[in-house]
């Protein structure tokens, strides 16, 4: 007989809460962790306005308490966890790692239960050991911030260069942090107000792409990053690019945004995708006190209440509604 | 009074043949040229179709002697001519040359005369000598050779990895034979059946599109070049990249692709563009043999008979037209 639990589940597009979810059972290799706080992105968002097919407990920001491993030394510690899970014996899994494994699952998005629970399975090999002097508040920005953190891995952001970043919310704000501890010369055009004002307090250029004008931005800027996922930002982004420039890209897009891609061959641009990233920078990152993402909570729910917490933030200018477990 | 000379002026979207225009006047620190041969281009067509605004003598691929240069040494050589003259004020032009500067000319292209006459004035600093052992109808070739070169500039092209390239037309033909030289495990796909041929002849995997199957393509390649021009190959090209694959596009578009950019973010890949490239590797290559270009060639005519030679090469499947001047 099977335990139960908490849980938020997506089932045929609607999501509700359940007292008595069966526990996930950990595999091969598996611990299982007890969650205590989890965080709602843009992508959970879209799961529940079904942009991507998926049956099951939602969510993949989160930390949590190691409850049982196949490992002595992890029972107790409190962790993150990479989210997505390769097959191990393909050459994409061999070279790179489960990122891009065609056979792979990921926490809450695809084939594998997600972390709106009790309880959640995860490979030992997925876990990160929280260090003490971040808080669970904080760990729960572990996910996001490694996906930003993904930026200085796909292009070289100099000190002497000028980017811009269309995107004042809950990605972009990590990414403008990530962004500006290179020196570099960063702006970010956001909507928001909340956003624009978390980034005056951290001495980040911002602009209410509303109100300021931004002309000066135009073929002014070494790379642009797009945190909007709006054919629109997609487009002045690429106005923005000086020759040889580039473009990351780290929203999926709805809708087919029409390129002009001339532009692309005659400057000799760049555009790249950027999705997850490394864990363990975005750790150091936390511990130092380098990224500030505390501030960045606009609500809390306790599970109980999940649906109505992604309503919440799935309103205008709403940032980090976190769930407690 | 001017000297006349012979040359194909595009005015008004019309392009004529005049037995008597002004022979260019040398600025300072340029050569007057002699042209000998030139080749027709992609982007003669497109201007001659109104794709892009010029007016006056058309063609940007030649080789020629040289007439009159402001330094000694040069005169009598045989040369070939790079296109872009920049400010050579700009930050631009002092850090990367004249290829991006805002305020630059392009032989036949954009604020300058080009190379269907007899003469062409053109700053010292563009020429370069063709070794004895290159043709003139080789040399014609070093243009859009060095263009092709430009791939291995912005990706690196390993000899383990797959790459297909999309078009056996006159540039899909360079590029295919520079890719080929680095051992990578190449398919070209093509719809023209002289382009394949040649293909065949040179040892290089060529496939019809209109024939072949394709499916063993499908997210197969870590490179995929496009040489099509067309949102078509566009869509194509992005469907047969792997993860992390780059896909360089060496044709401007004409009309917005529409482009699934979502697969550019999960997928992690990376969309570079690649315009002009660098004049010393394509004469080396000339000058080795380790590119062939002259059986490329399709049919010449004299510079008198230019209207006809442009309407020739606009017509499917014909590859390299040459005038001779």
């Amino acid at each position: 007989m099977s335990s139960t639990m908490r849980a938020l589940v997506l089932a045929d597009g609607r999501l509700a809460y359940h007292s008595d979810h069966p526990q996930p059972e950990p595999g091969p290799g598996e611990a299982l962790v007890r969650v205590t706080r989890a965080g709602i992105c843009a992508t959970d968002l879209e799961m529940q306005r079904g942009y991507h097919p998926f049956t099951g407990v939602l969510g993949h920001e989160f930390t949590g308490v190691v409850a049982r491993a196949p490992e002595p030394g992890w029972e107790g510690r409190r962790v993150a966890g990479e989210i997505n899970i390769g097959c191990g014996e393909c050459d994409e899994c061999r070279a790179h790692g489960p990122a891009h494994c065609a056979r792979r699952s990921a926490l809450g998005i695809r084939g594998r239960d997600g972390v709106f629970a009790e309880y959640v399975a995860l490979p030992l090999a997925n876990l990160h050991a929280v260090p003490d002097n971040v808080s669970d508040d904080a760990a729960v920005f572990v996910e996001p911030l490694a996906a930003a953190c993904s930026l200085l891995e796909r292009a070289q952001i100099r000190p002497s260069i000028r980017v811009a970043l269309l995107g004042a919310g809950r990605l972009g704000l990590l990414c403008a942090q990530v962004l500006a501890l290179t020196g570099c010369d960063l702006t970010v055009v956001g909507r928001h107000t909340p956003g624009l004002e978390l980034l005056r307090g951290w001495g980040i250029a911002g602009r209410d792409a509303r109100r300021e004008p931004l002309d000066d931005l135009a073929r002014a800027c070494d790379v642009v990053v797009d945190c909007t996922g709006s054919p629109d930002g997609f487009a002045q982004a690429l106005d923005w690019l000086r020759p040889r420039g580039t473009l990351l890209l780290k929203s999926t897009y709805h809708g087919l945004p029409q390129a002009d891609l001339s532009r692309v061959v005659v400057d000799e641009l760049t555009i790249a995708g950027s999705r997850c990233g490394p864990f363990e920078p975005a750790l150091r990152l936390l511990a130092s006190g380098q990224v500030r993402v505390e501030e960045m909570i606009a609500a809390r729910y306790p599970l109980e209440e999940g649906v109505a917490a992604l309503e919440r933030a799935g309103e205008s200018g709403v940032l980090k509604v976190v769930l407690d477990i």
